[in-house]
């Protein structure tokens, strides 16, 4: 026996579409966001995986992915789990910068180190700025956060795989997580055993189910990789998730 | 001290605009209703209630209502819980008729028995047939429904009500829930110690959060009835649902 684990990442949002460093920042999904998520649905259907529970992150994008991508695969009524812990890679200082300028100002080789090195943090976020989120009330439970680097993302994500998405799965159940860029590759990296370095160039595309069936001993993907639903479209999509901010 | 829960009536369903009833067949909000609901969190938001935690049924048009009022209030990211005991009363085989159909079919008398009785439900749906819901694998741990008069959406409405509801206001948390007509019709009886004669004649109208303040010992209302957040629109509200069907 398997347990089916299925990672959805937020369709486009508006800040996506304005080329601008979201992380922690609560944008909406874009129109065409929309549209992703309802094709995710769409897909989760025609493939006949029908998730029994729902795991999100606390922020819209994320969220509203889930409730769009659910009705249209009529599984709307499923239980909802979400938690900070599955939340984007907070993006510190650079949170409201756009990528471009970002890339001007502070050079290639910066960039890309802040963008996708495992552990290289962007500068920290100034407390109580406008893109803090230090003063939300959905982050009471949290501890305040102020940059993060893909480690980071590993290190306060796993307890939350630990102790809630593990024990979904081994009661039998098809778990739905419907989260981020980087809180799904630290989860890709914990499954599949990617390595520190090789993690910089996985990219995961939106608004595409990636199902993984997971061994029931050992949890780890029968099928290293998993399986995207829609492979084309998911091989187009990495392409042009590589070439963001370019 | 009080605790405070807050019920939303979902807004207007695709049915409910082609005047069929549809107890517990899952059709979607019509625009109106997506409106309605999107007006909802509007009014959480300006009266600064600020949702805790959600409970919907298991039906659409109560999961997209409380989904569109929580992102307009910026509550979507909550805990949510569903349960079907929350879910509309159980039309029988009345589901998918016409209401004004089913009134010139059946008379006056036994059209508003069936609508507005404590105790007289109408006959029991075929299983198996269109608009049951007995193969449905959301039901999978419900006992099979074929009719329900508003008794019986009381009485199990209720355990849910005291394992699930209770706890959650008990501990402090402002309580939504996002359901039907008769499910909070249900809550509002057992709230307000409402006759079983008196109860015929309660509407609550749709889309307008109704907030009631509980005492911490009895869990009876501080102000029987409760404050709907528009009370303007709720009175306007409550007239026209009087009329539905006529």
């Amino acid at each position: 026996m398997t347990y089916t684990l299925v990672l959805l990442r937020h369709g486009e949002s508006e800040w996506n579409a304005k080329n601008l460093f979201t992380g922690w920042v609560d944008v909406p999904l874009s129109e065409k966001g929309v549209e992703e998520a309802k094709r995710g649905g769409e897909l989760l259907k025609e493939a006949d995986v029908s998730p029994d529970v729902v795991h999100t992150s606390l922020l819209r994008r994320a969220i509203s992915t889930a409730n769009l991508a659910l009705d249209v695969a009529d599984r709307h009524w499923i239980p909802v789990k979400r938690s900070w812990r599955l939340n984007e890679r907070h993006y510190g200082a650079l949170q409201g910068k756009d990528k471009k300028q970002t890339l001007a100002e502070f050079g290639e080789e910066q960039f890309m180190l802040w963008r996708r090195s495992y552990d290289v943090p962007p500068p920290e976020i100034e407390l109580g700025s406008e893109f803090s989120q230090d003063a939300d009330p959905r982050y009471a439970d949290a501890p305040v956060i102020r940059t993060e680097a893909l480690k980071l993302v590993l290190e306060r994500a796993l307890p939350y795989w630990e102790s809630d998405i593990v024990p979904d799965l081994q009661a039998g159940k098809t778990v739905l997580v419907a989260a981020h860029g980087n809180s799904l590759r630290a989860l890709v990296k914990h499954l599949d055993g990617v390595s520190d370095e090789a993690i910089a160039g996985l990219n995961i595309p939106t608004g595409i189910p990636l199902v993984y069936e997971l061994d029931e001993e050992t949890l780890s993907p029968v099928k290293p990789g998993g399986t995207y639903l829609d492979p084309e479209a998911a091989k187009d999509a990495i392409a042009a998730v590589a070439n963001q901010g370019r």
